[in-house]
């Protein structure tokens, strides 16, 4: 796994890909076997075959780096549907961020960058969207066809979603069997309390 | 601040009681002002005007340091309540809960531990217990007295929001002001569809 032999190159393919790549796959390699504290930029350069300058070229600090790797991929993997189907679209969404958040990688680093004070303006706008904005954008959509109360905070609805990724990602989840997206789905959409 | 002196103790009072205090200070301080990972075993004792074997008598590695530091408090702080207005008892308990993961030491320190896989039993069970059951307990009594739907997962509303309140403790909130612990519970309990 890795490495990359910088002396045999494709033509006309940037070489940046290629080492791109390599890093990427080295990081969540040693994010998955060793956990984030433990891994180090020099651990990531011999893994991937390429020396550390060549990732400080691209990267100020580890924290940087695996932000970008572990990012790299959501913006299109994670959606909200736009069909006329607002539960269908929600568990969409609730889906995709569950296994998002659950995948080895993401787990391991994502709960630690967010300890790593104060995270900088770019890495909370890539934490946010475009996804954060495309969830309140179904949402008051559902609002103004009068399906959604008014009151709906598509903020907290996102954060309450993420949060439960997040966490359920992190920690086993001992006896309890997984509940799938429609289950977590319908909790957000249509609370606990009986109707009258 | 921080700092025990050894040689003059209270006659009658056991002397771990004053050093376990001046270690729990120094973790929360260290925590607060550089983060998890930059705590060390030789800063906290150092802060603490203990030696290194001082804690590791006490604890095997950090991370148990830290998780007996941050946990000693919540088992009284977070509750939730018992009395007739459900509504009232759940915001009791996402208040406390949003109140204690945006302690500035456990934000810094939770999603740290979270990714220190594999938590050890002991970790998980004081993780989960007793609040976890408390609340199971609160919303079980409810489903029989016919106000909450026979299909309430009380794990996944209390992983829902503990996730929430370790993620918007970690994360700055942008322009969002901060929804109040009833806008919260009310999302739990009531769901965003409109009612028919």
């Amino acid at each position: 796994m890795g490495g990359v032999n910088t002396t045999r190159r494709t033509p006309g393919r940037p070489r940046s890909t290629e080492v791109d790549e390599a890093i990427a796959q080295a990081c969540r390699e040693l994010l998955v076997e060793g956990g984030y504290p433990a891994m180090t930029i020099e651990s990531v350069a011999e893994r991937a075959g390429v020396t550390r300058p060549t990732i400080y070229r691209r990267w100020p600090s580890k924290s940087h780096m695996v932000w970008d790797v572990i990012f790299t991929t959501p913006a299109d993997a994670v959606v909200i549907g736009d069909t006329d189907d607002l539960r269908g679209d929600v568990e969409l969404w609730v889906s995709a961020t569950m296994a998002f958040f659950g995948r080895p990688e993401v787990a391991r680093a994502f709960p630690a960058l967010l300890t790593e004070q104060p995270l900088e303006e770019t890495q909370q706008a890539r934490l946010r969207d475009p996804v954060r904005e495309q969830v309140a954008a179904r949402l008051r959509r559902a609002v103004r066809e009068g399906e959604l109360h008014q009151s709906v905070d598509p903020g907290l609805v996102f954060d309450m979603v993420v949060g439960l990724a997040v966490y359920r990602g992190s920690v086993p989840q001992g006896g309890d069997p997984k509940p799938a997206a429609r289950v977590i789905s319908d909790q957000v959409l249509l609370g606990m309390i009986l109707r009258p």
